[in-house]
């Protein structure tokens, strides 16, 4: 049924529709490669910003070293779509999840991480009782203030009472400076991000002090991994929005990568003379990273319900015609992608391919 | 793999899980039968809060005349599931769009409704073209300032322009006062639901001078229908919410209906020593309707990113452990629904049933 677009223009696409373009994607995806070969920094993109194999396989295609994804749901969506190196970024707890995990364990190579030593004692638990090793990352709060233990001796600790556990193999550390992504100033971000890795650094000497190995340490996203080129001892980093960007990260200075992203509407009312009505709202674009933008730079939008936006202008006289088209540019990529069943994937004006999004709403 | 959960303690449910009380679902359910019988106001249920035609097939069950959806896309899985009536509550734009209304049309039963005499006479065009005979709602603005044209003369001008049309049949008005479904106070939603109410009857007055019949003239939702039960030109309302309301609507001060619906997560992480971080985050309960509410009323909730929730306490030794449960009520449900793909139905503290979302993510 979907087929029925390929080759289509993009003015024909039913609405709203969320397309890419083809080309900036493609641009996006060679400056990060690009970037990781000139640095000598390794590149494991997180998967929350297409929660797609097809994409994940263009990613490791151009040099990427694995897949780095939130959730143990998303990388069994990874695993069955052929990609065997998913790193689970946030911590797996819960008989339910662990007994799922070590099934994984079976047909992939999962890393997970651990901020808990009860935790790693029940994974530990389960993982030899099934015959398996799994690779295990120490998580340290490198100043996003969510999981991760403190940074320096605490991360040492629980290191080695990971190291001495059967069925876990301690691989390295993470540190996510997630607070950091979007501040706006250049000089700002670098600043922080290499006040978070000097955290991370010092957690990485406590974990060495111990006679363990940091075979992998993992940081940094889209906003920051810029910063972090020279830093040797940063064996990768996990940048996912890179992609397609947003709006909110277009705000970021000096990131270099290019909107890619957008949902195309439909005016379906024009009865009110202050506002068109499109056909697009909490369901289709999402808004707790701030207001869509219009493209264009004319209209603004704001929702009006679950399925309706209001596009305003400067001069109501200016406004779009019943049946218009209005694209808009999310302003947070991941969770506007988690709305939607299939990308269009757009280049020249036509409809080149329609991408599933199979990852979508894998929350489990 | 979702059989596994039949029968299981909802404490064994992996999480995060959208969990159904059926006990308190059903009540809801005879409440608004109950509430119909007595008043003799038919009752089309909205699906938007759902988005299943098992629960729409429910509703049948017990007296709904028929089911409205905001999407046409909605529409096409409900049909698909068997439930041939259906209302689309906004208006459908766009060739691509008209072609598959009047695909739809040719097995089952849609009515439309319009706010637009060219959109009329694209869809008149469409059915005439096809053989079929669409029924038709004009939409009148009764303060919601979204869609619908002006109440009185103009309601009555685009009636009359659409039982004009080859290929439509004109059968009546949609007036939805939205924007006064969350007044708080009772007797201030009564009041202004029965000006908006005038706006509406002026309206149908308007139709029926012109000498055309308004067989339906349908309104209101779960927070006003109460106030339209001795209004007799008013045949019908659609109320969505009621089944399970949410904490947003649990606040409005006499709907008479309980709370069913919530989000059952897990503590991954207690690492800080303010909060409690918990598995669900922006993508799996939503916000624009403020925040949820944390069952129990000790602790409150805060997103902290897609995947991760905080949960804070006035005194933080209260906070839950690692692993533990903690379960939160949405603050609106039918987009916080749109996340999920799966319902778990509860009784007695086991899960008796499990439900699919299929019209989750219709937006076109």
């Amino acid at each position: 049924l979907l087929g029925r677009w390929l080759g289509a223009p993009v003015e024909e696409l039913d609405t709203p529709a969320l397309i890419v373009d083809l080309d900036v994607f493609e641009r996006n995806l060679a400056r990060m490669a690009d970037w990781s070969r000139r640095t000598g920094r390794a590149v494991r993109p997180h998967a929350k910003a297409h929660k797609s194999p097809y994409v994940a396989r263009r990613q490791l295609e151009l040099g990427a070293i694995g897949i780095t994804c939130s959730k143990l749901g998303e990388a069994e969506v990874l695993v069955a779509g052929g990609v065997l190196d998913v790193l689970i970024s946030s911590e797996v707890v819960g008989p339910a999840k662990i007994a799922r995990l070590i099934a994984l364990a079976r047909q992939a190579r999962p890393i997970v991480v651990v901020d808990d030593a009860a935790n790693a004692e029940a994974l530990s638990r389960a993982a030899s009782a099934a015959g398996v090793r799994l690779p295990v990352l120490v998580e340290v709060n490198v100043g996003q203030n969510r999981c991760g233990v403190e940074p320096g001796e605490p991360a040492g600790e629980l290191a080695a009472r990971v190291a001495s556990l059967p069925g876990l193999r301690f691989a390295g550390l993470q540190g996510y400076e997630g607070n950091l992504q979007h501040v706006r100033s250049l000089e700002e971000r670098r600043q922080r991000c290499l006040t978070s890795m000097d955290l991370l650094d010092r957690s990485r000497r406590a974990v060495n002090a111990r006679g363990l190995a940091t075979e992998i340490v993992t940081t940094c996203g889209t906003g920051t991994h810029q910063f972090v080129g020279d830093l040797d001892w940063v064996t990768e980093v996990q940048p996912g929005s890179y992609i397609w960007m947003d709006c909110d990260y277009l705000a970021v200075e000096g990131t270099g990568y290019e909107g890619a992203l957008s949902l195309v509407t439909t005016v379906v009312s024009r009865q009110r003379a202050d506002a068109a009505v499109v056909d697009a709202g909490w369901k289709s674009i999402t808004i707790e990273s701030g207001m869509p933008q219009v493209k264009g730079g004319l209209f603004t939008y704001a929702p009006a319900g679950d399925e309706h936006g209001k596009i305003s202008a400067p001069d109501p006289a200016q406004l779009p015609a019943l049946g218009a088209r209005v694209e808009l540019i999310p302003s947070h990529c991941d969770t506007t992608v988690n709305l939607h069943d299939h990308l269009f994937a757009v280049r020249a004006g036509r409809v080149e391919a329609v991408w599933p999004i199979p990852a979508r709403g894998r929350v489990q």
